[in-house]
C-alpha cells in the first residue's frame, strides 16, 4: 500500500488492527514466535471479514517468568508502552478512528504496559480502541473444551492454535507442565515456576481444536467490535 | 522506635510489613480511605502474632477507572513503582531480609507498578519478598461467603471489612452496584463503568462477615509467610 | 469521608493540608517518624482551628546526610517530586484551590524536589499554594527559647516538640551532638557529620517549651494563612 | 524453533542478523513497507548463505522528514533505542555474539538511536556487532549504475530494490523527485523538502538493476561480515 | 593544552576548577553575565595561586524567580543535573582526583540539582569534590562591609565584585531593590517578588569594595581547599 | 547587556547565534577547545557583520570515538538534548526570532541530539532556527583547497582555521594522522580507530589558508542567513 493508497483508505474509517507478538520460550514443543503467530492470523481473518487493515505487526514484548529461558527476547516496560503508545497516536494522527490491539503474549505486566499507553491516548486523540489477549476470549472455552485452571502458557490451547496455524512448527513430541505456585512470593529466578517450560497439557491438543478455538475468537471479536465501533463496512 | 531500637531489631530478622494503601472514592457510603484501612488493619495483626514490624503505609495508588470520581487521588505509575522500589531497597540497604507488601488496591496496573519494583529488587538484592492485595485471597471465600463474579469495588467484602474495622466509617445506606462490561475498549470516562460508583452488594454486608474475612485472610497469610521465609519467631 | 461528602465539603473551598513526613534516624531518643509526628500535629491543629481537611499523610521522604544511619528510609528525589506533583495536582483536579503542604523534613535537596513540583503544579493549576517546613517558622524562637546556630536535627527544638505530640516516644537519657563541618566538602559518608546522630541540645528540651514552640507555629501559620488565602471560613 | 532448539543453535555461535525497517510513505509507487522489505530480504540472502539466524523483524523506526505524510508511522527516539538496546541486549544474555543489524531506513536521527544502542550495549557486553544500513552499501554503485547526488528517497535504487524483491507491491506508473534544499533551517514541515515525496528518479528503475544491487550488497556484506567477524560456518 | 599535555599534566594532581555560572537578569545596572563573571573570575585567581586547572566554563543555570525577566535564560532541573554530572565523572575517568564547583548562581533549586550530581558522582568514583557558591563565603562580610538580611541577587555584593572584575558592564545609573516575602506561597509570577529586579543596596557598591570581598573569597577558598584536599603544589 | 538593554535589542528583531563547542582530544598539535574556539570566532565574525547578538557559549559536546583519549569530556546524548532545547525555548519565550546554533563538533550522534532539540523547539515556537556545524561549509572547499576524504577531525582543515583562530595554541610539531575504518562495527574502543589521535594532514595547514576558511565559512553563512531569515539590519 503506498501513501496514496493509505490516504484513500482512511477516507472510508476501516477498523485497523495491531497486532502485538512476542518472541518467547515456550516448552520444546511450540516456536519462539507462538505469540507472534495467533495474533497475526487473528488480524489477517479479522481484517478479511471486515474490509480492515493490519498494521505491521510488533513481536517483542516484556517478560517475567520466562526471561531466563532460552530464546525468549524481552524488551523492558518503557520500550513496549512507548513503542505501542507511539504506533497508537502514529496511527491516529494519520486518521485512524478505530483500532483493535491484539496481543499474543497475556503477562499481567506486558498488558499493563499495553494498557497505560490506551489509556493515555485516547485520553489525548479521537479514537475507539479496543485491547484484549486472545487468551481473553479463548478462556471461554474451558467448559466445552475441558482445559482447567491448570492451562496455561504453552499449553493445551495455545498448541492447538498453532498445530492450526503452522502445523510444520510444532513439534509432535510433548508433555503436560504443571505451574509451580510460589504463593506470592517474588523471586529472582521465576522460571523455576514452570519445570517443563510450560503450563498445561498439550498432549491433547489437535489442529481440529485450535481452529474450533480459533474460529471462535473470530466470532466473537467480530460481534465485539460490531458492538463496540458499531457497524462496519 | 528510635535508630539504635531498629538496629537492635534488624539484628533478629523479623517479617516486616509494608501496607499500601490508597485514596479513592468507594461509592457513596464507604470512606475514601477504605483501601488503606484493610491492609493497615493486617499488618497491626500479623505483626502482633509474628512480632513482625511494620514500615510507615503508603497512602497513595494508582487508579484508572475511578481517577475522575470526587476524592480519587491518583499518582502516575512512575511514582507508585518508584516509591515502592525506593522503600524496598531502603529497606534492604538496612538490613531487612523478609518482606511482605501489602496492597489493599488491586487494580492491574497499580499491582503491575508494585511488581515491576519487586522484580528489580529481588534482582538486585538478598530479600524474600511478598506482594500480595488481600482481595487475592477473600476470593478464596467466595462459595462459603455466597458473593459472585459480581463482587468487586465498594462491595459486599470491602464493606464487610470496614464494618468490622472501622464501623463508625461505614453509611447505613447502601445500594448495590453493577460493574459495566466495555467489551475490551479503552475508553476516556472509565467510571461510566460504575454507574453507582461501586461493583457488587454492600447491602449484605456485615461487620461479622468481614471479622470473619479478615481472620481468614489473616491466617492465610500466617501460612503462607511462615512456608514462604521458614517458621518466623 | 465518602466520595460525596468529599464533593461536598470541595464546594465551600476548604484549606487542605498535606504533612510530608519522613523515616529518619534521629539521634538514640527521638523516634524514626520525628518528622512525620510534627507536621501532622500541625496539621490535626490547624485544621481544627479553621474547618480544613488533611490528605493522607506521606510518611517518605529524601534524605542525603542521614542515609546510612540504620532506620532512614529514603527516596529518590525523583519519586518524591513526582509524588508531590500527582497528589497536589490529583487534588487541584478535585476543585482543592487552597493548599498548605507541611513537611516536617526541612533537608536542602529534599525541598527542593517539594518546590519544583509546586513550581509546576502553580503553572499548571489555578490553586493557592503554601510550601514551608515547620522548622522555618520554629526558628524564629531562637533569641526568646535561646537556642543558637548549633540547634538542628534531634537537638533542642524536635525533642521539645515530640515530647509535647508523643511524649512516651522520647527517651529519657540524652545527649548533645555536635555538627562536624566538611567545608563544602562532598563526601561519601556524610554521616559522620553528625557522629552522635544529631545537631543541638535535647537535654534542655522539655514538653512545656514543645507545647509553647507548636503553639507558637500554629498561630504564625493561621496568621499566614490567612493572610495569603484570605479569610477562611 | 523452540527454546531447545535455539539454544542448540547458540552453542555453534551463529550470526545472527536483526532487521530493522520502517513504516513510511515511499512516493506513490513503493508500499509503506520499502524500508522493511530491504533489510528483510538481505538478511534472508545472508541468512542462507552463512547458516545465520534472523530475529523477528522491526518494522517502526524514526521520521523526520517524512512524518507528516499519510502512512508514515514514526516512534520516538527514546523508543527506538530502547528497542534496540532491548533486543540487542536480549540476544547478547542468550548467547548471541555475533550480531548483524540492518536497517531500511537511513534517516541520521535514526541512525543515531540505534548506534547509541549499540555503542551501550558493546561496552557492557561481549558481542560483535556491526551496524549498517544496505544503503551505505548501494551508494558504492552510484558511478557504475549513474545515478547521482540528486538520488535517494524513494529513488532509482529503492524502486530498483523493491522491484527484484516484491514487484507487485511497485506502481508502474512513477515520476520524478527532487529534493527541496532548506539550507540547514530547521522547519516545522519538512515534507515540503519532497513535493513529490520522494527524491531521486524511479522512472529508470528496472528489476535487473535491483538485482545487482541487491546481490551486491549481499556478497560485501558477505565479505564485511568475515572480516569483521573471522570466517563463519 | 593538546590532549599529550592534559595526560601529563593530570600526573601531578593538580586543583580543577569547574566554574559554573548563569545568564540571569541582575537589575538595570549589571550584566546577565554576572553570575558567570564571579566564579570565573575567583577560578582565574585560584588556578593562577596554586598551579591549578580551570574546565571549561558552564554558563547556563537553573533559574525561578527570574525566569520571567528579560535575558534570564534559564535550564531544566534534569539538564543542570545532568551537566554537572556528566562533567564532573568524565573528568573523574580523566584522573581528575580534586575538583572545586565554584557556582555564580545560588538560587536553591539550582544548588540542588549540582548537590544531586555531586553526592551521585562521590558515590561512584575516588574524586574530592567541593561545592559552594562564592556567595556563601562572601556572607561572612556582612559585618564588616555592613550588609544586612536584605542583601541579595544584584545588591551591593554582586554589584561591587563585577565593578571589580569588569568595571564596563556595570550601569552608574542604580536604584536600590527590595525582596518582597511573599510568606511561603509559591506563586506562578515570581518576579514580582523583585519589583526593582534586584534585592539589595547597589548605591554603596564600589571596586574597592568589590577587591576586597573578591580577595577575601580567594584567600578563604585557598585555606579551604588546602585544608580539605592537603597541601597542593 | 544588562536586563533592560536585551529587552530593547529583542524589539529590533536581531540574528542571535548560539556557539556549540566542545572540549576534546584533537591530535597533540590542537588545543582541547579546538571546536569551541572556531564557532565561536564565526559567531563573533557574523555578530559584527550584521549586528546580532551572541548568546553564552556552551563547550562541551556528545564524543564516541575520542571520549577514552585524555582531556575529552563527553556529556550524554540527554544532557545535550536538554541544554540545546532549554537555551532554544528560553530565548524563544525571551523574544528571540531568528537563531543560528553553529556546532564545532560534528559527530553524527551530537548532531542528532542537536537536531532532535531543534525539530522540537521549532513544532512549538515560531522561531526561525538554522543548525549546521561549520565543517558542513568548509567541505565545499575541498577541490580548492585540495583536501580529500581523508581529512577529517584534527587535520588540515581545523589545524589551518586555529591556526588563523588562535596561533598561540597549535603546536608547530604535526604529524598525518588516518583514520582506520572498522567496517561498520561498533567497537567498544573506537579511539583505535584514530592511532594518531587525528584524520587528515595537518602537516599542510597554514594560517593564510585558515583564514581563507573563515573567511568562505562567514561569507557563505551570510548569504545563507539572509536568504532564510529574509534580509537583516
Amino acid at each position: 500500500m503506498t501513501t496514496d493508497e493509505f490516504r484513500r483508505e482512511m477516507e472510508r474509517g476501516p477498523v485497523v488492527f495491531l497486532p502485538i507478538g512476542a518472541t518467547e520460550a515456550h516448552g520444546d514443543h511450540l516456536p519462539l514466535s507462538t505469540d507472534s503467530l495467533q495474533p497475526e492470523a487473528m488480524a489477517v481473518e479479522l481484517a478479511a471479514r471486515m474490509n480492515g487493515l493490519i498494521a505491521p505487526p510488533v513481536r517483542y514484548g516484556f517478560h517475567s517468568s520466562t526471561r531466563n529461558m532460552p530464546g525468549t527476547i524481552s524488551v523492558s516496560f518503557e520500550t513496549l508502552r512507548g513503542l505501542a503508545y507511539d504506533v497508537i497516536t502514529s496511527l491516529a494522527r494519520n486518521g485512524v478512528g478505530k483500532l483493535v490491539i491484539l496481543s499474543g503474549h497475556a503477562g499481567a505486566i506486558h498488558m499493563a504496559a499495553l494498557r497505560l499507553a490506551c489509556e493515555k491516548a485516547v485520553a489525548e486523540f479521537d479514537i475507539k480502541l479496543m485491547l484484549l489477549t486472545d487468551y481473553d476470549i479463548a478462556a471461554e472455552l474451558a467448559a466445552e473444551m475441558e482445559f482447567g485452571l491448570d492451562e496455561g502458557h504453552g499449553g493445551f490451547v495455545e498448541t492447538s492454535r498453532v498445530l492450526a496455524i503452522a502445523p510444520d512448527l510444532v513439534k509432535s513430541r510433548r508433555t503436560m507442565g504443571k505451574f509451580v505456585d510460589k504463593g506470592f512470593m517474588i523471586v529472582p529466578d521465576p522460571e523455576t515456576c514452570y519445570p517443563q517450560g510450560i503450563a498445561g497439557d498439550p498432549t491433547a491438543a489437535t489442529a481440529e481444536k485450535g481452529e474450533r478455538i480459533n474460529e471462535y475468537i473470530a466470532n466473537r471479536l467480530c460481534d465485539l467490535i460490531a458492538r463496540n465501533f458499531g457497524e462496519v463496512e
